[in-house]
């Protein structure tokens, strides 16, 4: 038997984080049984040598020979190209991927504010079906994009969040969303995640899961102040996106926030950060994010005992605060850490 | 000659603050001349009595009755009731009050980090358009809503950005939106907004003016990271919303941070918090935003001493920090705040 994992490096610093995760998930030796990894290409590189963002060939290739991905990041174009269209989005929907789950967790000792929370954001729904028109009216262009909300996608990222929150010492659950304008999608969603325990099966199975809601605005605003209050996020797409590096924010970098995009048959790691083209090139990319990310993998995939030695060593490096990259306010580089890592496992 | 100020205090808090702020504008005696006050009906509990939350009559005493409002805080209902539908939203709509502007300063002496920053919010349209279907499909209900972004309120609210950035010592504008997904309806925003300094008529006015961007996740990640990048934003509705709660909290609360929603013809002062259910009733809500608001309005209809003297004594209320209301960590009530500007002005 073996773990075939896709590499999808992508665009920037992707190409300096990924190879970091596939190292350290090699170092877990007879942990992670034969993995093979598989390069794929994808991005806004491969779009201006290809003229598609996401290869077909690299979707097939995920879907008929691997078990699972690692993610980089993507560049997107200054201005609109004809064409051009991101590949991490339609990777998600392609894959159903419809659960992405980013634990945000403060580690350095006596950090304040303390976080520990998992924004679980939908992902192939909302705005990001981008269905959008534009048309030419009295008062010049318009243009109208349709946000989509269903019960079949609200349900199943409900039941995932019920499933994480219940999982958790605190199991507190809130929605997020913004139902005082839009009453009717985020009435939907919002229903529909709190009509979860009622499911024929559930069997109150959920019934020490405390549920709450905040209105997306007010919950950035509390997350700021007293993100403590936060355990289980499930929100929306956008919600989702935006909170997730609101989150980030309260930790130090977004170069630690990891995150999986899951669904039934697949499970993609995925770096929260972009591609950063200010650091692209120089090194010093923080391989954190992918390294948790790969973690966060293997954990779901069942691979627990890798997961924690990762997850182990990642903290314990952090806690030690000596080999950090810029964007902690260290010196080191991608590959220093990476070393770091590998030293404690 | 008077001046004419509609009052909806609506729910909540509302009714604590927005008679706080009448009475400082009264206060400043004659620099506004013969102010008279209407007080106007709308809201939550307004719905529950009549039935509408905003009656017609509201709007018509506004529209032909008054140069001016202000606008308390709505409680919405914890669950989808047919026929209520947010009268504030409403509100700026029937009025075309397309610009919401919220400026965002950090006053406390040695405040880290040091924020001054105005954002901009379009208010007329995005996902406010409030265009909303559910069906049933396949696999359950299906709800969609309209995104719409449109060339003419992009423009105006471009055309306000860019004469408030100008008018500022950095002269920074930062364009927010989420083109890398939204590229019809987030492009026609950018590319308008960008294009105003080419408009007829402005003639290089605009020639000093520092043009950036950002994504709305980024913008918010790094409005928690370096707050002091940014100057002016300019925002779709919806990250507008979400921006300037989030910029809120970084300066110690909901409760200082005021706005106007300004039109062509009409302007109404509104403090960015809402109703505030928990401390409702308890005669604790901080006035400082609703006062803050009442300036910012004043400021806008030309009464320039007025809005300075007011923003003055609420200034030297919070250096002193003597006097705050327990948002602010102090033990005062919302009358003790109120009698504390009162006596500096
Ligand atoms: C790159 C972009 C399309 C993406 C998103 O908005 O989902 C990113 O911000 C993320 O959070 O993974
Ligand atoms: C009450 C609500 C409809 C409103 C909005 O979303 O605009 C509020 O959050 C605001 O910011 O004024």
């Amino acid at each position: 038997q073996s773990l075939r994992i896709g590499l999808i490096p992508a665009d920037g610093i992707g190409k300096e984080v990924i190879p970091a995760a596939k190292a350290a998930i090699l170092a877990l030796g007879s942990d992670i049984p034969n993995p093979q990894f598989v390069d794929l290409a994808a991005g806004w590189e491969t779009f201006t040598r290809t003229g598609v963002a996401l290869p077909q060939e690299t979707v097939d290739i995920l879907r008929q020979e691997c078990d699972c991905a690692l993610f980089g990041s993507v560049s997107s174009p200054s201005r609109k190209v004809v064409g051009y269209s991101s590949p991490i989005v339609a990777l998600r929907k392609e894959l159903d991927l419809y659960a992405n789950i980013r634990p945000v967790v403060s580690v350095l000792v006596g950090e304040k504010p303390s976080v520990d929370l998992i924004v679980v954001r939908e992902n192939t729904e909302c705005l990001y079906v981008k269905q959008e028109v534009q048309t030419v009216g009295e008062h010049g262009k318009e243009a109208r994009a349709t946000r989509l909300i269903t019960e079949r996608a609200s349900r199943r990222i409900g039941q995932m969040a019920f499933e994480l929150a219940n999982a958790r010492p605190r199991k507190l659950l809130t929605i997020i969303h913004k139902s005082n304008v839009l009453s009717v999608t985020d009435g939907l969603f919002r229903e529909t995640v709190r009509s979860v325990p009622t499911l024929p099966g559930v069997n109150g199975k959920y019934d020490q899961v405390t549920i709450s809601e905040q209105l997306v605005d007010s919950a950035v605003y509390r997350l700021f102040r007293e993100p403590e209050i936060f355990d289980v996020l499930v929100a929306p797409n956008l919600y989702g996106d935006i909170l997730s590096d609101a989150a980030a924010a309260l930790v130090g970098s977004l170069g630690l926030i990891p995150s999986i995009n899951a669904g039934d048959n697949f499970v993609m790691g995925e770096p929260v950060h972009g591609s950063a083209p200010d650091i692209e090139g120089k090194g010093i990319a923080n391989p954190i994010a992918s390294i948790r990310s790969a973690a966060l993998m293997l954990r779901h995939l069942g691979y627990t005992k890798g997961a924690d030695r990762l997850d182990t060593a990642v903290d314990q490096v952090i806690r030690e605060g000596k080999v950090l990259t810029p964007d902690l306010k260290g010196t080191s580089t991608t590959n220093e850490v990476l070393e770091a890592v590998l030293r404690i496992l």
